[in-house]
């Protein structure tokens, strides 16, 4: 008889609520006992395979587990091993409930891979430093080179983390592959090897972003052309060296023909040729190609109003829908640009049944505050992840790093926890995978429960009011995307454009008119979009150029409406602050909170100011409340 | 008898011509007689004592140098070392003339000091590299934190350099002492003393930027309050130390309570209080304090419009006149802002009578192409000194570095050239100036003279063509400041502002409705750009705003002003491509040019098209020649 406590790191306070103490039974058979019981051992308790138990946790059931709560028993089934760790998490998460009898639970993942996709450098970059667009500290893998050896105490508890949400697979360096990344396919290969045998216990499997120039830089031939025999023997050849060391390895992720990244384009061959190839390599191991869709012109000429930005995923994959093979998994931002706080659906999502999809979304928040703002994204990933039925994984760009709180802001936790929720259980409403993660993690009083979810649940509304208004999206200072700088990327080659004149604002992106955006997606989408009355207030210029005093279907004016929202989001930001202050938590939370706070109000009010001042000189149109314009 | 031929290593392919094989005689007596010897022998001859000559060196005259020439001999005289070196250069400049009888020339510096001030770092910056806003490869004296002591020999053809057309003192490091260029002053004088070996031969003397927080970073002391005992006495050890080893140490150089750097201000101490200190150090040893007037405040809140950066070396210096040491140099950047291609005179230069003043011209194109676009700076220059007759020292941002062309662009050669004669000798016409370096460069054929001219004597103002307009400045991307971003710095902490709504564009910077500005100057400028009626065209937006409708003096609308400059613009950049296409020249020059050229030409389209743009947005008025704003 013995006990055991399971919980995940979850904070490196270990804030997380244990279970307690509960006797622990487990059958299992076959191969995957030994493993098992090394997953308990790291939990903390030790395997009962006999005698009396709280708690039995069997292999044998569904993909997925089975939780069955009887009177003095509480069992734990899986097909897998995988799904045992998963099912020993979800008691974790039910807390006593799971030792009240009642009703059976099933559970099985709606998405196959959930996977993590980390932008972290070996070499600390120039520009983007150890981790490209990180907000929480350095790399929990690489510093200045190389592997942080000494760490991967904290790299186990981190894929405890992420076993923990459900994540089972995770891409371990940045996809802009600079010439040290490069070499973990080949003689860097012992880092990658290392890690893999972190991850294995916790059923996380290792995928690794690589060059497609990789024959050429490290296999000193003077191609990579996808057709070329002697390209594909080097891909065949050096893949299967990585399944000797790592026989459960992921596969590769490639960001190919995109922001100056090589690719198939430089030999006339096509992205499905790039991904075949690749694809053939990978298949007798198992391993899957994930071939990113952010495919666009990114020297475009803003003088040149007939390239969109946006259509250009669309444009460069549609025609390719059934070209893929079985094993390539194309990765498509859920929007069309590039990760806006509001962005529609991107129709590459609606227009390749015959391709194997996944979705990706962005965790770190890049544009949404960057970690030092509070914004709960699970509303707006739930909205994109419903409307986009044809995706069958999803894959976020990780938001951690080795700041003590995982993620820098302490609050940016509940996004990672509820990225790998949602990948699990999409039709988990936001506020109920938030209310799991402060249970979890904080265990409040009701009233630091209250107050966490008034800061929180609205959070990503209140950042978008403050910030580009109306989907219009960019007006973010260009290169760190921190901070308001309306006309930062107008005149840029980067397509990311408003067209704000005296008159008004926002992108044609019509057919009649336009760019013919709108035509690429399905009915009824398409027409909604392409109608000035009925496409939705939010999503207004993403679609449409209008005058600053057309009526939205609110029936204020868009000008009116700027105004209104951004000084309705900077009230916002100063009632989160006052609520923070008088919550009771942690003090060390409360402290990095606070500070953090401080500046997303100074930055909201910046963004406020900017925002309705750039559009009171442009338009000449003062504020109906009198409310003071600089 | 023995011959010399004396020439400045001016391009590295030797191309300035030598004058020939002309007999050398000099006289000198005293001291300095080796000094000369040896200096001879690095032009490439020997001192010929006694007998026959063509060429007489004699010291003995004034300050500077007269050259007699009469049939037989040529005599160079002074009294001084420098004094002759200059002298013989000056008869490198005459090539032939020096040696036909004519009368005898005196010429002796307008300015007492001229130097160059490096922006050089030891340590690479992590944004600004290793020469701050330098475009012309890397330092010459420094490479990743160490001295290039491999590449000596060509530091001391850059003194050469130098010495021909006049400098007398340089600043081996950058204004923004990082960690490593503070310890020059301590354990890595050593590095120091090897360069001024360097250059003293050349009568060049070094001068070094230090840290006002020396006394803490170095010195182990917990304040640098300037009055503070302890502060003063490790200065005067310190300093003196340097001199045991540069008996001729020109002196420090200090940017303090600037941009971030430390300063007096942090004691309650004053400007002068701070120079002061640093004065009493050097002053036994003969040193001087260059201490620069580029003081504002960086972290302004755009939103405050009574706060005016071009006030602030006023507001902050012209109380203090008479108050600094007599070996104290205030160095005041030529106009309020910083180096734009347009600006007034600082006010600053007129208001201190008592106070001894350098005036700070920035070779190096920061706001000026950046050594990528032909920029003809003499013409400014030459404006401006005239116009600021107080100043005795003329100072300057080196435009240097590396690159095997020394200037990155070779045409840049010619701005370096023509600021050591200029401050030999201001009333020299900018285009006599480019002629002596054209000759002394290329020695070209008349077609090819013409070209030249052409391409290059009108180049400064064809650039403020296709800028930013009327003397508004800035407008160029933040960070790098190379090419157009017209709200770049709109909604900065910066104070640089153009205030452009879609009724007008402008700071009014008058006394009666302004910040006052106009009231900083002596009559007639107070009036004058109080005026609207009078304020120069040029300057008309940096001291008023104004409606798009504004008639200029010119007689055309300020719209139709921007315009018609901008399409001008680009056309004069044309006609300089295809000018060069045609020109005969060294093949090296000639291929560098024309790349550069293609460079300059895409970014003037792109700066003529995003300012008409912009404008025209804002304005809603069209060209009235009905040209292409996109």
């Amino acid at each position: 008889m013995t006990t055991t406590s399971v919980h995940p790191a979850w904070l490196p306070t270990e804030a997380w609520r244990p279970i307690g103490t509960r006797r622990v039974r487990v059958d299992v058979t076959g191969t995957v006992r030994d493993e098992v019981r090394a997953a308990c051992a790291l939990h903390g308790g030790e395997l009962v395979t006999t005698g009396e138990a709280d708690l039995i946790l069997r292999i044998g059931g569904a993909d997925g587990y089975a939780i069955t709560r009887e009177r003095h028993v509480t069992t734990v089934s899986s097909a897998t091993h995988a799904g045992l760790l998963h099912g020993l998490f979800a008691t974790v998460r039910m807390g006593e409930s799971a030792f009240v009898p009642g009703p059976r639970i099933d559970s099985a993942p709606a998405f196959a891979r959930r996977m993590l996709d980390h932008w972290d450098n070996l070499d600390v970059h120039p520009v983007m430093g150890q981790v490209e667009r990180g907000y929480a500290g350095g790399s929990l893998f690489w510093r200045a080179g190389a592997l942080r050896t000494a760490d991967l105490p904290r790299v186990r508890d981190y894929a405890r983390l992420l076993a923990s949400i459900g994540i089972n697979a995770v891409a371990l360096n940045n996809v802009n592959v600079h010439a040290t990344e490069a070499r973990l396919l080949t003689d860097r290969l012992p880092d990658l090897v290392t890690l893999a045998d972190v991850f294995r216990p916790y059923a996380v499997r290792v995928h690794l972003a690589v060059t497609f120039a990789a024959p050429i830089v490290l296999g000193g031939l003077d191609t990579a052309d996808p057709l070329d025999p002697a390209v594909r023997a080097w891909w065949s050849v050096t893949l299967a060296a990585v399944y000797e060391r790592i026989p459960d390895f992921g596969g590769v992720l490639v960001k190919a023909d995109s922001e100056g990244r090589p690719g198939p384009f430089a030999y006339g061959r096509t992205h499905a040729d790039g991904a075949n190839m690749l694809a053939e390599a990978l298949a007798p191991h198992g391993g899957v190609v994930h071939w990113r869709a952010f495919v666009y012109n990114h020297r475009q000429d803003w003088r040149d109003r007939t390239t969109d930005r946006a259509r250009a995923a669309y444009d460069h994959f549609a025609p390719l829908d059934g070209a893929f093979a079985g094993n390539v998994v194309l990765q498509v931002k859920h929007g069309p640009m590039d990760f806006q706080p509001r962005e529609p659906i991107s129709p590459v999502l609606a227009a390749m049944p015959r391709t194997r999809l996944a979705m990706e979304l962005q965790i770190t928040q890049e544009y949404t505050g960057q970690q030092r703002h509070v914004c709960y994204l699970a509303p707006m990933w739930s909205a994109v992840i419903s409307g986009a039925p044809a995706a069958r994984e999803l894959a976020g760009v990780a938001n951690t790093g080795d700041d003590p709180f995982w993620t820098g802001h302490p609050l940016a936790q509940a996004n990672l926890y509820a990225f790998g929720r949602l990948a699990w259980d999409p039709s988990l409403a936001p506020e109920t995978i938030l209310d799991e993660w402060i249970t979890l993690t904080f265990d409040p009083d009701d009233a630091a429960r209250e107050a966490l979810h008034a800061i929180m649940d609205e959070s990503w509304r209140t950042y978008e009011r403050y910030t580009a208004p109306l989907g219009v999206g960019f007006m973010v200072r260009p290169g760190h995307h921190y901070g308001p700088d309306v006309d930062g990327y107008e005149y840029t080659p980067w397509g990311t454009y408003h067209f704000a004149d005296r008159d008004g604002v926002g992108v044609d992106r019509t057919v009649a008119t336009g760019t013919g955006y709108t035509g690429l997606y399905p009915y009824p989408w398409n027409e909604i979009f392409e109608s000035l009355a009925d496409c939705p207030d939010e999503l207004l210029l993403f679609m449409h150029h209008v005058p600053y005093t057309h009526v939205l279907r609110s029936g204020e004016t868009v000008i009116q409406h700027i105004y209104d929202t951004h000084f309705a989001g900077v009230s916002e930001v100063e009632a989160m602050r006052e609520r923070w202050q008088r919550i009771k938590i942690a003090p060390d939370v409360h402290a990095r909170v606070s500070t953090l706070l401080d500046e997303q109000l100074r930055s909201a009010i910046e963004w406020r100011d900017q925002i309705n001042t750039y559009f009171f000189r442009k338009s000449g149109i003062g504020d109906i409340r009198g409310r003071k314009i600089y």
